[in-house]
């Protein structure tokens, strides 16, 4: 088993190369629900769907999020109402969000629905929430206190963050599965996520973090920032606002103690040294995922960082 | 104020019609909410829809509830989950229902809930549910009982009815103002509702019936019932089922003792004496809203039976 902690947009794509070159049943994603809200009474749960259209092949590629072809007019109508429109919920998409409120409502914990959800989709990586229990992610900024929702999508990571915490994390248990697929991976990998946004809310959940240190197998992560910038928004804010350095070597302060090896992109092969410096074993690859063949070959790269035969 | 007690299809077909020949703030109507139900976590409360649609303009006439124009991409969507997607919920529409969800989860009760929607709508006429508290109206066939919307939508009134209930009408009370409309009206109309479906619903939540009964004005019922057929499913089963005759005559057994004017169909001009054999004086009009003229007839007609001026 190959185990991938992840958020959404930069892990589906890291899941969907990886997918691309071993068997997709070898791989189980553990996926951040830091982001989950309830909007107009439907609990959204943003990386698992788009980990799971991502590797249905109908995600909306040039967004990130949503599906392929998704129209919105449920929520332009919804406005009439006054409502709050900023959250970009399509018409088909809400479909998912109204299938998993009512499932939750019938007390369906949250990796069961995953799962159903996932297996609806036609999705053959095994998909696991990081909790079955709420964790809320809170940006608190110098005019308060933001969810991460609100934080992002919102107000476009415009507020400098001061600090950054995880509502519910302290009483949260590891959703069934997810220590085990700790526990048991071949090689562990953290995707090219946001670390703050979307790897430090798993590891926040009492038991992962203990897991993944006692690990005897290679832990490979991937930097998702190349050349000083964030790939996807708001990975470079929030590590800013934490006091980390905006770069490969920041990333390896993060990942020190966690991850051995530490992929950088081949534009940041400078920072090598200062990678080094703070732990993890540098590898300069392709890290961008332009195309299918960068795609096949970042995922080589990390499996061989890893020493997993595809 | 003229006060309407109606359903949806027909009723909101004579609601525009008297709309159109008086001062639509003149007029209250007193909504069945009997068809209410849940579907997929949202609250549906069709009748009061259709008249909202309807009076805002937009309805989709063709098929007498929804939105004109609206998509079912979220439905269609919603279907890969085996979800059951017989009741047919638009876009569009579902924006309304998620909204007044909320609002209901809010603890609003469904008489704001209602206003709320109609002003977003820009509705004139002053709509009130029945009552703010659940009545179901359930259907007795050979086959067991059903809710209305799988008697009507899912089984297209295909089983014989033996009897019809209004689960909770007993213990509800009529909504804010519903008492009011009744007892200051200068008319109190029927719309050429369903008869058992539509109006016996609202008859049975304690207090209508008592506040009917004593008005002092005109009390005209239209018949929904023309040439021995309903107009709009599933009235002349309904009737049918529960003994009536399924023609005007059968229609002012019904009203008897609360309509003092029934107007049928000139097509049924053959049944007036059999009509006041009943109780009801039988006016004859037509009674078919066909088009604009037929409504603003129909509504004339109604004005001048009532004794009210336009």
């Amino acid at each position: 088993m190959i185990t991938v902690l992840c958020g959404g947009v930069g892990g589906s794509r890291f899941l969907c190369a990886l997918a691309a070159v071993v068997d997709p049943a070898r791989i189980t994603a553990i996926i951040n629900t830091g982001d989950d809200d309830w909007f107009h009474g439907v609990y959204v749960s943003p990386d698992p769907d788009i980990v799971t259209y991502a590797l249905a092949g109908e995600v909306d590629q040039e967004r990130g999020w949503g599906l392929r072809g998704d129209s919105f007019r449920w929520l332009a109508s919804l406005a009439r109402f006054g409502e709050e429109t900023w959250f970009q919920i399509g018409d088909r998409d809400l479909a998912t969000h109204l299938h998993r409120t009512r499932l939750l409502r019938e007390r369906w914990p949250l990796s069961r629905v995953t799962a159903d959800i996932a297996r609806a989709f036609g999705v053959k990586v095994r998909l696991l929430p990081m909790s079955d229990d709420r964790v809320r992610t809170v940006v608190e900024t110098h005019d308060g206190e933001l969810t991460f929702q609100r934080y992002l999508v919102q107000r476009h990571a415009r507020d400098a963050v001061r600090a950054v915490r995880f509502e519910g994390a302290g009483q949260a248990r590891p959703a069934p599965g997810v220590v085990e697929a700790v526990r048991d991976a071949e090689a562990i990998f953290f995707a090219p996520s946001n670390p703050i946004g979307s790897i430090a809310p798993i590891l926040a959940v009492p038991g992962i973090r203990d897991a993944i240190a006692a690990a005897r197998v290679r832990r490979v992560a991937v930097s998702p920032i190349v050349g000083g910038r964030s790939l996807q928004p708001p990975a470079a804010e929030m590590m800013a606002g934490l006091g980390y350095e905006v770069d490969a070597a920041g990333v390896a302060t993060f990942y020190a103690g966690l991850a051995d090896t530490l992929i950088i992109d081949e534009t940041d092969g400078a920072r090598a040294a200062a990678v080094a410096e703070r732990g993890p074993r540098p590898v300069v690859a392709q890290t961008v995922m332009r195309d299918d063949a960068a795609r096949r070959s970042l995922a080589a790269a990390a499996l061989h960082a890893a020493g997993v035969a595809p």
